[in-house]
């Protein structure tokens, strides 16, 4: 190559303007982003994004689930793409870099390239996935390209059916469009993405990039705890069967059992509902939701294992009944060991500081995983804040961020081998 | 006394025909009866108790609260009475027994003693009190007329000011009229009520008859932890501040504290609230609702300030906040010692096997006991079911609470000294 890429970096005042652009649609007094999937917020961050691809260099595309995509065109026209991806929308009420900076940092390395002239061996293409934090249906973009979405999945969107396909039809889709977007697996090359941690463990470390090993598996279960509503003056505490009093033990053992246990796991328990839920009855039942969350297949069994058993004793001990709903499963997914590799030669290379971890929650990336290599890595996280207006990383983490992006979709694409051809 | 009272006993065909009656208006499907104050199923109710003392030869009568009653007038015509009653009332979806029953065995009791030729130094009253349950304001009848009712306290019905109001006016009276119900003490010259139970003590115990020592103290309080809103999976168990954690901890706390510290108190959690409560978000705040009884002024300081430490002790452990709301206290009441002497002597001569017990529920005598002597008795609750369509007794027991009531009426009658005019 005529080209000295190895001092190519990214413009952060482009990425800087792209930025603070973006953060404006959707903004809320508080300093955040509301800019939930195929709201108006979203679908006037679309129509920025398509006008700014448009008037680049690059070309843009966008498919049957609403993903947008800028390519950079391989030498040969007809290559499976390399993909870099993230998501522009938001939680309701959430910050400015969750999802958009993944997407902003992908445009940017493709921009570099293109200024600096580079024409990649196969296409470079980076998108924006619909809906990755599930307003209707989670990481709803991603699985649609990777035929992770079935027809069953499209019945029970969160808001109701309704409401989703009123949205859809707001960008011209359909639930039907929606699954005619699949790719084949020789389509894809690759997939990258650039996230914030949404935790606090590189900031409280002091590293500048996380590697991501693994997606972890994530299982929910709804717990009911049944004991018998008495009058909470004239019956004894020891004749009781007071179902509160079951969660209320539960919880206590649950956060002592979890460190000695499972010290790479993580659970929480987000919600319990009281019936009746007033001062003067025994509460004769509780839900309970419980979520957990492993590394890898194994120790989320254990650790749902573990937990159901510790609730049936639980339930025992205060003289209630237990009973639970289906586990929902998310399973665990490995990152490509060789994209690991290809990001820490990469960082090594740019002088910055990094570590391999987990990620605690779920991303676009973890729908690649079956289907070609996919990696991902994080920038710190100031204080662990994620999904909410105090979320923020350091702009120079930002910076770090893309040009570790360019360096390794560099190195991607340069050492991929065609395998259909060779 | 020409006549042999000591033989003298209530009639049980008349009593079970009033009960069938009275149990037929609001019966529910389940066998329970539902007949919230004034509305359609009290309002018969009330009625039928009306005609049914129309058609005896005892006098009616009823006040600007709503309470009705049944008069055996005393040989001196302007005598202070000596009141017997309960409600008609019962909660949402409530039993046949709460109240209906200390209503009809008082009227039971007039009747008897009218058929029986009898003439009482001073006048006896069988009375119905207005919305004991609290559908609008609790123990609403019996606050009106021992003056424990405030314009203030009239300003929150459960139910908001527009329902109170117009439930008021189906039977002709105010918010005005209530206040002007009151009897000044020199009217009263005492109080006696038959209730069931409410609890599994006596029939567990195989006694006939409670004797009522006092009426517990209850305070109520909303406590509130406050912690911080994390991702749950990105954040590690040890830095998190999860309010539902303290919630938890606090639960099974408090239920290893109280038989240890207070075995004579009862509390109950019966809400807690978790904020935003979905399963993956750390809870950030939970409101919990904290009830505790206690027989004493004395205990019921104790117990609050243990539980308010304790809450602290957990909020520090678990590195959240706590805040509480101000205490709603209704203090013990004492039952009279001679009323329960009297009870208990009249028992052993009707061969019933009593125990002296705190009433671990409010009921209407409480707000008689800084007027006059006040007492009250229990009958067996089969496994202590109240409030729904289990609640039972047996119908020996009731026939023998009601010739306990009849004897110990008689003995407090007879043995009334007319202390104004002494």
């Amino acid at each position: 190559m005529a080209l000295d890429l190895s001092r190519l970096r990214i413009d952060p005042r482009r990425l800087r303007n792209h930025f603070k652009a973006l953060t404006r649609i959707g903004a809320t007094p508080e300093g955040g982003v509301h800019r939930p999937a195929l709201g108006d917020a979203d679908i006037e961050g679309r129509k920025w994004l398509r006008d700014r691809i448009e008037r680049s260099p690059l070309a843009y595309t966008d498919d049957t689930a609403g993903n947008q995509s800028a390519i950079l065109h391989g030498r040969d026209g007809d290559s499976p793409h390399i993909m870099i991806g993230s998501h522009l929308d938001t939680v309701p009420g959430g910050g400015r870099f969750d999802g958009a900076l993944g997407v902003l940092a992908a445009l940017e390395v493709l921009l570099t390239l293109k200024d600096a002239g580079y024409s990649p061996p196969i296409g470079l293409e980076a998108i924006n996935f619909t809906d990755e934090e599930g307003t209707h249906i989670g990481t709803l973009g991603s699985r649609a390209v990777t035929g992770r979405l079935t027809e069953g999945d499209l019945q029970h969107p969160f808001q109701g059916l309704p409401a989703f396909d009123s949205a859809l039809a707001r960008i011209g889709l359909s639930r039907k469009s929606l699954l005619q977007a699949r790719r084949t697996a020789d389509r894809i090359a690759g997939y990258l993405e650039l996230h914030i941690e949404q935790g606090p463990i590189l900031a409280e470390e002091s590293f500048d990039i996380g590697i991501v090993t693994a997606i972890v598996g994530i299982g929910r279960l709804t717990l009911q705890f049944r004991g018998r509503a008495d009058h909470a003056g004239t019956t004894p505490m020891a004749l009781r069967h007071d179902a509160g009093r079951a969660a209320g033990v539960f919880v206590a053992s649950a956060w002592d059992f979890l460190p000695e246990n499972f010290p790479d796991c993580v659970i929480n328990i987000g919600h319990l509902r009281f019936h009746p839920g007033t001062f003067n009855v025994v509460p004769h039942t509780v839900d309970l939701e419980l979520e957990y969350r492993a590394p890898d297949a194994r120790q989320l069994g254990d650790l749902q294992r573990g937990l159901i058993a510790m609730a049936k004793d639980v339930a025992h001990e205060c003289r209630v009944a237990m009973e639970m709903g289906p586990a929902e499963i998310s399973p665990a997914v490995s990152m490509d060991s060789r994209f690991q590799d290809q990001f820490a030669c990469a960082a090594n290379r740019l002088g910055l500081r990094h570590r391999r971890m987990p990620s605690g929650a779920g991303h676009d990336a973890q729908n690649f995983a079956d289907l070609c290599p996919s990696g991902m890595i994080f920038i710190p996280s100031v204080d662990g804040r994620s999904h909410g207006p105090d979320e923020y990383s350091h702009w120079d983490d930002c910076v770090n961020g893309a040009n570790l992006l360019l360096h390794s979709a560099l190195e991607v694409v340069e050492t991929y081998r065609h395998t259909r051809t060779k």
